[in-house]
């Protein structure tokens, strides 16, 4: 017997209202059954985004949702600042290259959050910066910036500031409006509690103002053919039936435990994730005013293969975390805090991790883990 | 009680082991168990198609499959061929017209097929031409275009020949090779019994030419990203797991009745629902030689109101069928015969439509319809 048990940074486990909306006949999608489902996604897309803004929904992951960002608001030529404290801040640089936009790009060490000032500087120093991308929770490295801060200094510039919120939307505060965020981009395996295949995004007037002059290509992800769809409560093409369906589910159970609980039961998580990890003699690759409470980065000791580690804790164990990206492959594991995972989830998780630290000659007191994680959780 | 039927031509009703399998709790993507579903669902998808061409897996409807060709292949600027004889043919010239792609247009009359020798005079004559962009079965009238005359004429030519077959797929002959087709498209909610949300796109050597001079911008449906990934049976972004895995189970299914077999089954429904809109004094909308077995178009005589006969079958007697697009709408009616959809279903639906007809004061022979089926399906 092998219970399995899903801690990965997505996808997360789906809860059951979500599997059984997933496993219903399908309904065709143009017809008004449809369309009340439509909006009843768009009305609870609009409580977890905190906006008033319209929210688009594609088939797609999230990265298809950040495409249509660059797609939406840019012409060949034209300049951006982008962040890379991340794999995923550096993807944002990778797919306005590949539409020849050009980016002004700062470099965060990868652990930290980016200083909100030194985005004041560059767009003071270059007014021909359109926008900003920018990304809440970097997965790839658990670290969380300040949109808040950042959102301040955007405001009253020339440029509109685009958020990958993928892996923190319903983990983290996130403010869309009071914020002033024109795009917000999210996805649907995250905090939203569904398999992968829906990508999100939020769109402000300012945005809008930049997307009428945008000469990029588009077709599939383009926002102007999007909203008159969605003016009709409509999609421009086939939507994933299914996961929309499936959507209303998990957002209602969003509503039922309300936001801010939510984010209590992730900061608590967190807390005792990066404690158990102290306990154990781990380090944390974020600093305490950079960690996110969505994902906890941890770092291994000498000697530790991450990525046995990580195989040993699924492939034996049946506990599903997540190792390293990029530079930091073998060298971190991944515990996430965000969707359908409880504290009893990561109860297991670190269990097993003493588990196996122990199997592969790791020294420390068996148990100082989770005593720590249960302190936390009283 | 009201009991659901659906008979449109996308989605189609899902089969019990694809909701079972949409049910499963969802597993990580980065892991050699998923790396082992991923073969499998390439394997399969190559007995479908006929190929030996590698075919990608988008989280996307069949559009984003259709923009991944144009946007891959082409450069601003470039001439294609494209024949519109109807929306989907429209929309290939839509989605080239968005990159700046030049289009030679074939106009063809709404309900006939294009003439092949009509595409030989265009790439004789204009040997700029890269690429002929068409449609198998054009969904929106019911039509099928002979790909296998075209690919002959395609095949010596410096062009590289493009086939929308996502409405076709397991419905009717598809010889990817044999019929030297560079490029088929297709999505997962027609004949392969999925929900939406997964498209496909097969690339031949003679097209990875020209991908890898093409300058039009793409990202998320990069194939050159795309091809690295799956030469290590993985994916450049997070897929759309669940569907993945249906996928399998929907493959296994077609492998066990044997592609031959769905052919002849979706042909016997087509002939039967044509004997019996022809039984009830409805005209077809395509003539004999072009119809397709994939779905059936029916005119509807002066007075009856298409729409509202659609939306009393659906909302009233819970049978969906669709009705016409663009030019045609109120028009005509369209039945599918794809994926898991029975000859009995074909009853039900042309039960309910002498139902609705006799309802809204078309006289005819009630049961002529059904008895002139009943007959092909004996």
């Amino acid at each position: 017997m092998k219970k399995n048990y899903l801690l990965t940074p997505g996808p997360t486990p789906l809860p059951t209202c979500v599997t059984e909306a997933l496993a219903r006949p399908i309904i065709h999608h143009r017809t008004p059954q449809f369309r009340a489902i439509l909006q009843q996604a768009e009305d609870g897309l609009k409580y977890v985004f905190n906006t008033k803004n319209d929210i688009f929904i594609f088939s797609s992951s999230g990265t298809g949702a950040m495409e249509a960002a660059v797609a939406n608001l840019l012409s060949p030529g034209e300049v951006v600042l982008t962040i890379e404290g991340g794999k995923f801040g550096q993807r944002w640089t990778e797919i306005c290259q590949a539409y020849n936009v050009r980016c002004d790009v700062i470099e965060v060490e990868w652990g930290r959050a980016v200083d909100p000032k030194e985005i004041e500087r560059r767009i003071r120093t270059n007014p021909e910066i359109k926008a900003i991308f920018t990304t809440l929770c970097e997965t790839s490295t658990g670290v969380v910036n300040d949109i808040e801060a950042i959102g301040r200094i955007v405001k009253d510039s020339q440029a509109i500031l685009v958020v990958d919120a993928i892996s923190s939307l319903c983990s983290l505060p996130l403010l869309t409006d009071t914020w002033s965020c024109d795009m917000v981009v999210a996805g649907s395996q995250k905090g939203l509690m569904l398999p992968p295949g829906l990508g999100f995004i939020s769109v402000s007037p300012k945005a809008w103002n930049l997307i009428n002059k945008s000469k990029n290509p588009r077709y599939y992800f383009d926002l102007g053919v999007a909203k008159k769809a969605l003016d009709k409560t409509d999609t421009p093409f086939t939507p994933a039936i299914s996961l929309i369906i499936a959507l209303n589910e998990a957002l209602n159970m969003i509503r039922q435990e309300g936001l801010e609980n939510i984010f209590l039961r992730c900061k608590k998580m967190a807390e005792a994730t990066r404690q158990a990890a102290r306990a154990l003699g781990l380090e944390l690759l974020a600093s305490s005013s950079d960690a996110s409470d969505a994902v906890t980065a941890i770092r291994l000791p000498e000697g530790i293969d991450g990525q046995a580690l990580v195989k040993t804790m699924r492939d034996i164990y049946g506990v599903a975390i997540a190792g390293g990206q990029g530079v930091l492959k073998g060298r971190i594991i991944r515990i996430a805090h965000m969707g359908y995972i409880g504290e009893f989830d990561i109860i297991i998780a670190i269990t097993c991790l003493e588990k196996v630290l122990c199997q592969l000659g790791y020294k420390f007191q068996l148990g100082a883990g989770v005593k720590a994680a249960q302190k936390i959780l009283q």
